[in-house]
């Protein structure tokens, strides 16, 4: 075996040995189940003293199993003298990044600690929720972006049609902003504002030029989809074209899917960190890139 | 606010409630919820510094998710300041104490692990599965015993009616022979193999003296049942007029409720470690008992 390995985890299996496969990393096998009561259970047989071993696994949902399964594994790997990066597509609790009210759990911050603690030393991941999420990690972490791999696809898709991008909301923007200049077009933004004790969503509406044009709605996440259907509805309102949603991860929880549908998007593109239907865009060759620049 | 208290976390409310109040410990209060993506966040608005705060939270299924509340919630009210000690009534991850091939990762040592960083300092746990799972905790851990809750609880209801009791495999031997002992009557002992790899159990065929008697199967977890439903049919065919399953942790998942009733069971006795229709025995008196011989 080589000195670097990469553990594919069970939520990142095909996107795990993508990577692998364009770094020439070897696989590291594990046996893996999960009983009927919902432990996971690990075994990991493999000599790995001084080894470097990155373990690709994403934490959507089931968040905390997704999560805890790469504490299992990290803290296994790194117990048995292996260098621990930890590659985590989507990163679960990264909106828990602030302190509104007195007394907030700031999640993200005990996810950093116990991955550290877990024997993880580095933390690659892609477009994280905010800056503030990075500066919660004691150790390194790298946040890959996306947004290349979404405006390289989404234009070809668009076959020349020159779209308007909205930001839904303020958090948005600049992640936002950055695929409109990569683009090459337009970007509005929206502005939001949610109420943080009951979490009601109010879209101010300004005059936005999007009259007979595509529309595309570019956030980093879309979870239930509360905040693209108000933007939806109202560039649908002011006359747009055709309206595409375009992120980075695709939770869409809940009956997030048939609430997007029924207020006009015409389609939902997002990448492989989450799998399923609408994980069209592959971020392998972006993980990949950062990964190969790495030292060990 | 006294120098105790008792955080009653989202898993264990009414039986923390119930242990506070035994004890005289003010309850701490604190906001909760669940997002729709199935994070959890706390916040805790409390001066803690040099509190003793006694987090009761169990960790039946989802088990990651009840596990990553308590450690959340823990690592806070321990930046704080507070000495925490975490009351987990059941333990999930109790049963992967053993490595029995190479590279097993022996979770219920990363729980441990975790927890510790986390800032639990120490761990009351309920008839934790075995021994060996005490000896991964690196903090002091306590069980406390429900077997006399549960042994007062049947006898009451067998009403001078003298039961057989019955261990369905060896692992319950030594907690299935306390009860006997502590109930007065005898117990016999079936022996179970358990396929390692395919989880298949298979059950040797001993004579026992049950005819026309009332059994008691009694075992420290009942999961998807498979132990115990072994057993009841051995039992039934061997001529017990009534078979009962009494246990400390009602699990029962997927299936199981229903594989017991069909395999003959006339009625399961659990305790409230995991709450829920079977969980008739209230362990918050032997949890405060032993809360209340502790220091600080």
């Amino acid at each position: 075996m080589s000195e670097k390995l990469l553990l594919a985890g069970p939520a990142s299996e095909e996107l795990g040995k993508s990577v692998a496969s364009r770094l020439g990393f070897d696989v590291l096998p594990y046996d893996f189940r999960i009983f009927p009561d919902g432990e996971s259970k690990f075994t990991v047989d493999a000599k790995l003293t001084g080894k470097s071993v990155y373990v690709v696994q994403s934490t959507y949902p089931p968040v905390d199993q997704h999560l805890f399964q790469l504490l299992l594994v990290s803290h296994h790997l790194s117990q048995e003298g292996a260098k621990v990066t930890a590659v985590i597509p989507y990163l679960a609790y990264a909106r828990q990044d602030k302190a509104f009210l007195p007394g907030e759990v700031l999640s993200l911050g005990v996810v950093s600690h116990l991955l550290r603690s877990a024997g993880v030393r580095r933390v690659v991941t892609v477009d994280i929720h905010s800056a503030e999420g990075l500066s919660l990690f004691a150790s390194p972490i790298y946040s890959v972006s996306a947004i290349p791999s979404l405006v390289k696809y989404v234009r070809a898709k668009l076959n020349g049609d020159r779209p308007v991008v909205i930001a839904p909301d303020f958090g948005a923007s600049k992640r936002t902003e950055a695929f409109a200049t990569l683009y090459g077009v337009d970007y509005l933004q929206i502005k939001k504002t949610r109420n943080r004790t009951t979490g009601e969503v109010t879209i101010e509406e300004p005059d936005l030029d999007v009259k007979g044009k595509t529309v595309l709605i570019v956030d980093d996440i879309i979870s239930t989809g509360g905040t693209v259907e108000a933007s939806t509805k109202t560039v649908i309102r002011q006359g747009a074209s055709k309206v595409i949603a375009v992120c980075v991860h695709p939770l869409l929880v809940g009956n997030a899917i048939a609430k997007l549908e029924s207020a006009g998007i015409s389609e939902i593109i997002g990448t492989n960190t989450i799998p399923g239907k609408f994980s069209v865009v592959d971020v392998s060759d972006a993980i990949a890139s950062h990964l190969g620049t790495l030292d060990e």
